[in-house]
């Protein structure tokens, strides 16, 4: 999407052949878009968090791979590159699933051919994933074009929480996808942009990247959206997932079920985009994804821009107060709508997910899921 | 209640007879309690929110009128003291109810009684709202005592939601008097502590204050309660009411709404702290409650201490994204298990309402509403 005016992708080869990221750690306060020019260089991008969200993620390390077997392309420098890649965010599926692939087409390759070759399929990767993500759009527009339909004047009110956007994917979004769709086609829409703290994802980074493509957006605290709902200012709820079970439950960022709850109370729709990718297909039920218990610390405190410009770490609580922080919750199917996947719009129900289970059988494993980080 | 381990009030004479609060915008980074020697000080804390809560600041406004009364008695003095104090809040209706208690026993008093007649006055209204929250507190007290013989082990986990902290009142609190009554009588409590953006009053007043009479506390984000609700780590809610309306709808901080719709999901209580004087009984319906819109400078930025120990604010938005700031929500009384008022625990519904009422008219016009702000 558009940064300033011209159009970007998360991860990119520039005019000389480097790998491009923007650095997202920097972001709202500062645009930075750093060289990836070795193995090392990748590594660090994912585990200091300047990439995340799990297709990016996943397509960073496969050029890390590539970058790796330009410097080093014997089966030794492939299985060392592997090793470093892998412990850079050793939660993160895709990562393993990312090198898996690369690892499979280089590896009866000749040693001269890996570092072209991996650079390619990490290439691919990227393609695949912003033409599966503009899928998503497409099939998101539709909803967002009915309700445009049927409203007699005022754009379309989309609320979400934290950044399932463009920069948590190579391009597009997940949750974004429709709207940037919508903006981009004319129909008028105006997005409620969760702050999404502990981490303010929604605020620095959702914010950030609708403002920069021009698509109208307020921030407002995670506690403004039920009154909002209740005041008629929402006319449908727009979000990502990081996980999805079989039965259509959904594990997003932490305050997800709490909006789909106000949702119901209050007659709105509440979408999931959920590429294919996110759903486990071994996952029975909700109460069965393990919700990750983050540092106390990204809740005790915030980073911000202070008047004179620096970047500043604040603590927000007394010393000596205990601090929990779950990371993820999960909305149970019955408060979902429904999902929008590449495939299509489904309910939310091991029923309406068939046919996708289906498709994704018959196109072999994934190379990401939808964790946004 | 305790701060170090010595007894507080929010407001007190010293024994030199000076009036003496708690800085309350300092807290929690710092503890400082300046004296108010006149009416500009007493207006100046009021204005910058030094103290802040409806009964605490009714009397600071009280005695800020003593303050004036002993530098000039004159009627006219009275008059401009009344006109000084009032503009302090503009919104602040238990500042006129404060005013005009204090003004209606000195008017017909020689000048020079005027001003000890103020101040005991004021005394007397901090003396009534101590034993109004201490009755809050033994009716909840009573709640929290059920919940505790139900379970077998573990403290009774409450959670609550902005400041209806002692910092609140003069003392006890209102949401709080119910913990405060346990824990004191050593039924375990452990209270999950909402950060409560965007002003985070939960964070820097309910934990200090919690944290300094030595209750267990643990602070989350706003979004994370829905969560802890689905695992069953919450036995019941307790929040305090800015208003409440003749039908027991409840205005109260912006994301209380949730919070009550998470407790219904899952079949936990949801109870309200609501001193009669917070009851509006021309109010019917929640809708007719007006939402104080607030400066988006409060969502846009955040206020905490430094590494270093400075108290800095930090910008957390991106330059030129809009900010919305709606300081309230309405919980309809469909979602609240029951309002504890210092006459006892009530249905939240017009007939649960009714003996309240009744009370309430036959002991006359409260003098303070139960804003917490």
């Amino acid at each position: 999407m558009n940064v300033d005016g011209r159009p970007y992708r998360s991860i990119w080869l520039d005019d000389s052949g480097a790998v491009r990221i923007i650095d997202q750690r920097r972001l709202p306060h500062a645009f930075e878009t750093p060289r990836l020019d070795d193995l090392a260089a990748a590594a660090s991008a994912i585990a200091e968090m300047r990439v995340r969200g799990a297709p990016l993620i996943g397509v960073t390390a496969a050029y890390g791979l590539a970058l790796a077997l330009r410097d080093d392309p014997s089966d030794a420098g492939l299985e060392a590159a592997r090793a470093t890649l892998l412990a850079t965010r050793p939660t993160a599926v895709n990562l393993r699933w990312a090198l898996d692939r690369v690892t499979d087409v280089v590896a009866g390759q000749p040693t001269g051919r890996r570092a072209e070759t991996a650079r390619r399929a990490a290439s691919a990767m990227a393609e695949e994933d912003v033409a599966r993500n503009r899928r998503i759009g497409e099939h998101g527009l539709k909803l967002i074009r009915a309700v445009a339909a049927r409203k007699r004047e005022g754009p379309v009110r989309v609320l979400t929480h934290c950044n399932a956007g463009w920069l948590a994917t190579v391009d597009w979004g997940t949750a974004t996808a429709p709207i940037y769709r919508a903006h981009d086609e004319g129909t008028p829409v105006h997005v409620w942009v969760d702050e999404t703290r502990p981490r303010n994802q929604g605020a620095s980074l959702t914010a950030w990247e609708l403002g920069q493509h021009g698509v109208p957006h307020t921030v407002i605290a995670d506690n403004a959206g039920g009154h909002l709902m209740r005041e008629g200012r929402v006319d449908l709820c727009l979000v990502g997932t990081d996980r999805t079970t079989a039965a259509g439950d959904v594990a997003n960022k932490i305050g997800t079920y709490l909006k789909a709850l106000a949702a119901r109370d209050n007659g709105i729709p509440f979408y999931v985009a959920a590429p294919s990718a996110s759903i486990d297909w071994t996952l029975a039920d909700g109460a069965d994804i393990p919700i990750e218990e983050r540092s106390g610390d990204e809740v005790a405190t915030v980073t911000g821009r202070t008047a004179d410009g620096r970047v500043e770490t604040v603590a927000v609580v007394p010393i000596g107060s205990p601090v929990a922080n779950p990371a993820f919750d999960v909305t149970p199917a019955r408060l979902v709508t429904a999902l929008i996947t590449e495939w299509g719009v489904v309910e939310a129900s091991r029923g309406g997910l068939a046919p996708i289970r289906e498709r994704a059988r018959a196109a072999g494993p994934p190379v990401d899921a939808g964790r946004s980080g």
